[in-house]
């Protein structure tokens, strides 16, 4: 990074009128970078100052604005780059992140270190759709649990990943868990003659995430589940950058930034931010399920994910929720291939038992090839 | 913790009529806990489901309900309470969470380790209300900030806390940073005669914090700021732990979940939330300043922050923002004794400059006691 660079981001905002727009504009800057009146900057500290580059109407009440930063004031941190793009602006109101310019997230991030092509090379599935089911639920014992992972194994389901809500509960804790399933996973493979990856989840506190972590790859698993917005988001980044096993990152106690008009476009948020930030696969809640993610939002962002976007990987969008066995190849020819199907509670409920209904899962993704 | 304890959620919710009400409470207490269907949860884990304990009317269209939860299913651990309570719903829409029963907060975390006592101890003044400043603005070397440091010490502020912006950027990098200014501020305290502490801004990665947080007591920091939306809520409970220095929380970052009809109540989130997770000192946005908390909701605010609860320390108040050397003294009258008031831009600005403003500001402050 040259000293003098600087890196935009655009904004949608809430205002009457041009004037208040820019007024607006000029007051975030401020917010996001010196934060004290412009008169009182003293000289030596002027090149911290943001700039306001362009505002333009969108509709009557919503004006989109870019303002440019010095890149000095992140300086390559990850954790920084967050407080200039949204920590205090995220106390007002009527401000909605759309985009940030490529430079800043090359200085700062480095994107995910599998990604689609890295999670199909450990499926050895080049092409086809992949298929994802959830262990849960929490409450069961280790052994219960992992005679689940057995079922959809040896059925041949593609990925395993554990429910974000099971941590380390006494029924089944969270050494004990990984071991069993990993084994149950393991014995399944010999019977359905295909790889199934299982990812633990490893959420806990931003300490403790690291050992569970290295514990989850010692005991054999394929890749890990983690909430960012739980473990402070630069956490999923650290993980990424050890090079281990895959991150598929939950959007647990995230939906609060991608709300109403203030916060982050849905498209930004997961689509770029949480894939430079590190995730091999990107859990989303789909269109038509429990959450409110529209199918045009969750078509944008699945397709952001795997848009070019500074030579970062690819994240592997997984999209959850709202899906059955009827339902699915509607969303493969909605998504394309390169996606992940992430089908829990549904599965759990197929009359035939979760045999059956993985086994049916499965089949629709096989025929469409390797 | 027995294991059939239970705790419980109060929520305001959403919802045209008292059918939809509880429908949509049933769906919270299931997301929040098993995330299946409820007829496919089997007996063993029928222990980890939710019960809805009271469905109540506020107005035409908002209900009040509370869920009770099973201890279990959090079993100690703090990211899985922030889990529980608002991880998948955070994706929802019209919930608010507006407290928690006191039985899972004992349970899983400590409270402050300093509190206003604490604080109070370090500073040897006991009864009058307490003046801080901010350092700033980034771009200024480590040098130019201490010799601001030295002024605002040697006119005898009581605290002064770094800048949420300066983290570890060139021009003022941590280490040099803390050293010099750790030494301005006791050679400030050398021609005032009295106690400065100095807090700076140790947010970073959540891995990183604690490496800035030793360096910082080594160097000599009566204290440290962090942000911890954006090194993860549970790194502030870990950094509280320690009981090495006090910790004061900056809400960067925090704002999207205290906003509108979805997230917390603003009193429950920085003043139990945060209070239960250890923050010494809670700065909050002022009312009638750039953000937009009104004087009621600061008042409730403050207000919790000293209330007894679960048998943990106070947290200090540290309302920011909205005020200056004017309407000082009607704050002081709103807030009691027992708040830390933090004047930062307007101080910058004052005519006759930092030396005048803050011995101005103390004066004040002075004049209530010791």
């Amino acid at each position: 990074m040259k000293n003098d660079t600087r890196f935009t981001v655009v904004y949608h905002l809430h205002a009457r009128n041009k004037a208040e727009a820019e007024h607006f504009s000029e007051k975030i800057g401020i917010e996001q970078s010196v934060e004290m009146p412009l008169d009182t900057v003293p000289g030596q500290a002027k090149h911290s100052l943001p700039e306001l580059k362009s505002v333009e109407p969108l509709d009557e009440s919503t004006w989109q604005t870019s303002i440019s930063y010095p890149a000095s004031i992140v300086d390559g941190d990850p954790t920084q780059l967050l407080n200039v793009l949204f920590g205090n602006i995220s106390l007002l109101d009527g401000i909605q992140i759309m985009d940030v310019s490529d430079e800043i997230f090359t200085d700062v991030l480095k994107g995910p270190a599998f990604g689609i092509k890295g999670i199909r090379e450990l499926l050895g599935v080049p092409h086809r759709p992949l298929g994802s089911t959830a262990l849960k639920p929490v409450g069961l014992s280790a052994h219960e649990l992992s005679e689940r992972a057995f079922l959809f194994s040896e059925s041949g389901i593609d990925i395993i990943k554990d429910d974000h809500g099971l941590a380390n509960q006494q029924p089944a804790p969270f050494h004990e868990r990984v071991s069993l399933c990993v084994n149950a996973v393991r014995r399944g493979e010999q019977k359905s003659g295909k790889r199934t990856l299982y990812f633990p989840n490893i959420t806990a506190s931003p300490q403790l995430v690291f050992e569970r972590f290295y514990q989850a790859a010692e005991a054999g698993a394929d890749g890990v589940l983690v909430c960012p917005q739980l473990t402070g988001l630069e956490t999923l980044h650290n993980l990424a950058k050890l090079k281990k096993i895959p991150v598929m990152a939950h959007p647990s106690f995230s939906g609060s930034y991608i709300r109403g008009n203030h916060g982050f476009s849905i498209t930004f948020y997961y689509g770029k931010l949480w894939r430079a930030i590190g995730a091999d696969s990107v859990i989303y809640p789909n269109a038509g399920g429990r959450f409110l993610f529209s199918a045009d939002q969750c078509k944008a962002l699945n397709k952001q994910m795997k848009a070019e976007f500074c030579d970062y990987k690819p994240s592997l969008p997984t999209p959850g929720g709202g899906m059955n066995l009827e339902t699915l190849p509607k969303w493969i020819e909605e998504y394309g291939h390169d996606t992940l199907f992430l089908i829990g509670g549904s599965l759990y409920r197929q009359p035939g038992g979760i045999k059956e209904a993985t086994r049916k899962f499965q089949k629709i993704l096989d025929d469409y090839g390797t």
